[in-house]
């Protein structure tokens, strides 16, 4: 064909199956997030300008999709200044509106614009999807869901204590086994202060991030090259050196950090959380992991970053306790913490491990087959008792042979046909056949809703 | 303060107890698609405006969102070019993607371009948002859902009967009365053939649907001024003076297409759907109504549309068969037949009728108030017990005043407060609270657990 039609670089249809498994992905997260009160919230997909430019650095600036202005778009732009002006200039002229880059600045205005319309501590969960003009790669997309769950108006611990409860249940639920690495910024910024170099708080984490990667003696030859100087340097070595139960490190770095407060503060809110896991029996595997950084510069306590274990990927979710997110919306001092799930590669892991559950509720149940137009007024009547009975259930549209009907049936993986020709109509029933064992059996109504739901338990 | 955030003109934010009540309609009407073996697609938010462009008349192509192209947009593009070409030109050049206006033309180029890996017929439903740069106005939004469901792939009418039976059981769960109003483009095509006119059909259904409103005289100088000879509309008027039951209107109108092949096809089709709800108990309010055009041109066969017979509304969901829906893509003589359900006036339908459930899955129905940090612990482990049987719960994070924390229940809407304090703790019971009686008791877990199951039905 001339012009198989297709879709943008980098975005994606969902089939039926797809969406099953994306599904059971969201429904999961979804309950869990419910199950300790956090409650829904929806934002446009596009935002004013003037809300995201500027939160995502120069670089995200440039990764937003921004809309052109509707109508007369080039309206009192002059050809000199077209010809003139900067790419972001000019954008900025044919352009007031983006598609939203990420769930959290959404969150923070809509925080600050329907602040009366909402009870502090705020409990919201967020699942729609982003997009972001990167250069798509395998695994990397234009349009992609985030899952953002999020407590903002309270600075207890026992938000960090319920965020690492969450993800335990959801993986649990999964069925993904998981180390959920944490850390504090307080602690990163009093390791800056302790070592003499509060300024070079964001090349120290970058540097100690790699420490898997690339090994100590060229992390230390990064921080050199970054300016820090061998005094420094040495006395970060203990720090990059630690090893041990959560409780060992602990020790240790509240030593070192001994005289910074923000140090202190940090190792006291580690603790504080380690502990309401322990007194909660979070069962999950919690590791304190004083390299763990995260890029993202508004964290200003606790970070957290979730690995599968049995998969080789990034981290499947993450995120941290913020001070000041809604400052830059006008309202300041507001202290929240929340995470992301990230759909897109929970999806990976889990096609990686095999772990999608066999049947799906959005599955149709039965077929019914037929051999013509009054079978299939018998099916009909058939039909209609099994939906009310809350079964999903397809008769076949056209009269055709009953060799394409089950076809149909196996194609779409539809568990059950029941088949009824002129035998069946005389009895009242139908032939049952089991899809996956080949057997069949003649049953009437009552022991056909039976036999359905004890078989897709 | 100064900066007030604010989103685009015409775009929403939707607050947690308006999710809940949009998600009750999307949950309603989904589960309903799936009982009828519906499956779930989605489709990216862009598409190529190659895709769009051209589906949806001159109008439409202004009304498309474009998304500026990545990066240097203006390259290639002359100054002169720039002053002098037109603003779809220009649009051309500096835009390659759009916003979907609608789910049914991505549908139709999702069908068409993953034709390979779907099982026809195939029924599908999706619920997506989409973008129209529509001047905003009361009820009129510039992103708003559509729930579309659709069959391609059989002319069977057995395809309209389902969706009949769908759109009557998404009202009875949602407790609106409706009626449905059935038609046919083929009887429409008849009329204008044998009246004379068979190039006038557009003119005819654009007057004819304006009868409610203008009235009998005024439709006839409608149609003088279009160009209807005075025996044309002579010969058109027993079919607008028509009345009586659909037998009655059926047989009336099979009398005046008797010379129409295409005439005689509609009513024959319109017969048989009507037979088959017969058949199988639609107990739906049905009106075979003449009137009814819709305005989309790809439709061919059946059309719907569905009003709330308490409320007045426009239509609140309607649809069709189109026999040509993927041609322009390429993929030619592909049936299909769908509707559209109308979120949004679905949700001010409800909202006028009171008609929302008090209780909602998504509300937590917990809330642990507490005295202290001791009480506070003591509740994390009931709270722990509560999630464990599936109860949305929550503990308030913060050490404060109890009456601070009954406050957030209260606008919170949680139905029950449990208050420990000392004796409690001695007794390893709490206080149960109901908010909406204002009834304390003191309760064991188990009686804790078996009253919320109970109270919350």
């Amino acid at each position: 064909m001339a012009n198989k039609p297709s879709i943008p670089k980098g975005t994606r249809d969902f089939t039926p199956q797809e969406m099953a498994r994306r599904n059971y992905i969201f429904d999961t997260i979804r309950s869990v997030f419910r199950l300790y009160g956090f409650q829904q919230i929806e934002t446009p997909a596009m935002e004013n300008l003037s809300t995201l430019m500027g939160k995502y650095g120069e670089e995200g600036d440039k990764l937003l999709f921004k809309i052109l202005n509707s109508g007369d778009w080039k309206q009192g732009i002059t050809g000199e200044q077209f010809l003139n002006s900067s790419i972001p200039q000019l954008t900025n002229k044919v352009s007031e509106k983006g598609l939203r880059y990420d769930l959290t600045v959404p969150f923070a205005r809509f925080v600050v614009q329907n602040r009366e319309k909402i009870q502090f501590p705020f409990k919201r969960y967020q699942i729609q999807p982003v997009w972001r003009a990167d250069r798509p790669q395998r695994g990397r997309y234009r349009e992609f869901y985030q899952c953002d769950v999020d407590v903002i108006g309270t600075d207890s611990l026992l938000s960090e204590l319920e965020l690492i409860q969450i993800v335990e249940e959801v993986y649990r639920r999964l069925g993904i086994r998981v180390c959920l690495h944490l850390n504090n910024r307080k602690i990163l910024a009093g390791i800056a202060e302790v070592i003499g170099a509060p300024d070079k708080l964001t090349d120290i984490t970058v540097a100690i991030d790699k420490l898997d990667k690339i090994g100590l003696d060229n992390v230390n030859q990064e921080l050199r090259e970054k300016g820090l100087s061998d005094k420094s340097i040495e006395r970060l070595q203990p720090i990059l050196a630690m090893s041990g139960s959560n409780e060992d490190k602990l020790r240790t770095i509240a030593e070192v950090l001994a005289a910074s407060e923000t140090g202190r503060k940090g190792v006291e809110e580690t603790k504080s959380v380690l502990e309401l896991c322990e007194q909660t029996g979070v069962a999950l595997n919690i590791e304190l992991d004083l390299t763990l950084a995260r890029g993202l510069n508004y964290y200003t306590g606790a970070i957290f970053e979730v690995k599968a274990l049995d998969v080789e990927m990034g981290s499947i979710t993450g995120g941290g306790r913020y001070d000041n997110l809604t400052g830059i919306f006008g309202m300041p001092g507001v202290s929240g913490v929340g995470i992301s799930f990230g759909a897109d590669r929970i999806y990976d892991v889990l096609n990686q491990l095999d772990l999608y559950p066999q049947t799906s509720q959005e599955q149709t149940q039965v077929l019914f087959a037929h051999f013509g137009e009054a079978e299939r007024a018998y099916c009909l009547k058939w039909a209609k008792q099994l939906r009310e009975a809350g079964i999903n259930t397809e008769v076949y549209p056209e009269i055709c042979k009953i060799k394409k009907q089950m076809n149909y049936a196996d194609q779409k993986q539809i568990p059950f046909v029941a088949i009824a020709g002129g035998d069946e109509m005389q009895n009242d029933t139908v032939m049952l056949k089991n899809m996956q064992t080949g057997e069949q059996e003649e049953v009437d109504t009552t022991t056909l809703i039976k036999n359905i739901r004890i078989l897709r338990i």
